[in-house]
């Protein structure tokens, strides 16, 4: 381990990260490092150094889920340029992760702790055949959705609330579960309907929370109005089903 | 198999079947029919009559190539209507295969016999890091392409010649290895280029070859005139290489 803010040849760098999450156990590091985004990219970061490295991410995106910009900051005692740091990961990385930009940060930049807000796109597939080159970034769900009732119920998510009841937190779960969510847009283009989501953070399986209870009340399970009920009630069983992970993609974080 | 023409009971139904190409040797039925597109069709509607059945492909797409749009004909000794026949194919085909339409056609459509022509793209990534999510469909080059000297080259594959030289066709292939090609158009978006070429008929390996020249003219390492030189010589020595199958896509076949 690097001690930090030790030596003045200590590199703080910024990556961002692309993955296809299929494959893995998510981003954050467990016991079988191969299968986690962190776990990979440190692997790589410690052969490299000669020493174990640690990686921060902003989000830790649960098994399955993908990235198209994961941000991670990383300090490193080394000569490499900010280009060849990418080059060199890249060179050893698994076709599905890639970094796309890298650059050296102010020795204080975090990618967890200077966060200031994510957007995730959850993606599905309402009708017709599911585009099989999309088969794995899209969630095939089997009846028509109604995008307007959607949309009612979204209007009533956005802002800031406490999120208990759309998260998969323990009940004992003692820290803050209010959010911020700024945007909540849905957008059909033929049989496909994205969902973005842009807000402060995100509970444990927040953001397939709230898409599952999009999704009931665009199936006419239940209406737009149970959206303030289930906020009321910071009851799990009020809100909606998680739904699978593959449509699920980290877009962007903001700093 | 049935008998061609015999009962007024039999249908004839055109199929468009979409394909990841990825995991099969190809569309045309080898030995072990699990690992080919045509196989893998023919062992469900084989299932599915009781009896052995033969689909028939516009076109043999090579092992590891893609269609958006494939088409196939079928006669079926059957009840189903053409969406009941797309529901069931769609039901026990695996995820990387999708029947995309069905329609019952006139006794005498075949899709192979009768196609005017067939139009493919070729999709390359030429700099900065390739995108994971398209990895399996765009192929990866390591240098900078010219496009303007590749459109040069293009305009003088237009046309009808005798491609042989652009083929990988046995020495002694005694049939005609002229064709038409009407469109060859590339197209740069980003670090992207995509390849469109539409024609009366390709050879086998011809649009990988033909890609594969106008690569070579793009990095510089030979003219857009050696495109004369290399028709004139009928010589596959004097073609380019073979482009890798995952950039490649059957994305249309004309009637």
């Amino acid at each position: 381990m690097i001690a930090e803010g030790v030596a003045v040849d200590v590199k703080n760098f910024r990556l961002l990260i692309q993955y296809d999450g299929k494959r893995y156990n998510g981003w954050q590091r467990q016991g079988n490092t191969d299968r986690t985004i962190q776990g990979k990219l440190e692997q790589i970061l410690s052969r490299m150094m000669g020493h174990a490295v640690e990686i921060h991410g902003a989000g830790r995106t649960d098994a399955g889920v993908h990235a198209r910009a994961q941000t991670a900051s990383v300090k490193l005692n080394t000569e490499h340029t900010a280009a060849e740091l990418m080059d060199e990961l890249n060179t050893y990385l698994p076709a599905d992760i890639a970094v796309t930009a890298c650059d050296e940060m102010p020795e204080r930049f975090h990618a967890r702790l200077n966060a200031k807000g994510k957007r995730y796109c959850y993606r599905l597939c309402d009708g017709g055949v599911p585009d099989v080159f999309r088969r794995n970034y899209v969630c095939a769900w089997p009846e028509r959705l109604d995008v307007e009732a959607m949309r009612a119920a979204a209007e009533l998510l956005t802002g800031t609330h406490d999120f208990r009841a759309f998260s998969s937190v323990n009940r004992r779960f003692r820290k803050s579960t209010v959010r911020t969510i700024h945007e909540l847009r849905i957008v059909r283009s033929g049989q496909e309907i994205c969902f973005t989501l842009r807000g402060t953070g995100f509970l444990y399986h927040m953001v397939r929370i709230l898409v599952g209870t999009l999704v009931e009340i665009g199936a006419g399970q239940r209406g737009p109005e149970t959206i303030l009920t289930a906020l009321e009630s910071l009851d799990r069983q009020q809100a909606g089903i998680t739904m699978p992970p593959q449509g699920l993609m980290l877009e962007e974080v903001y700093y």
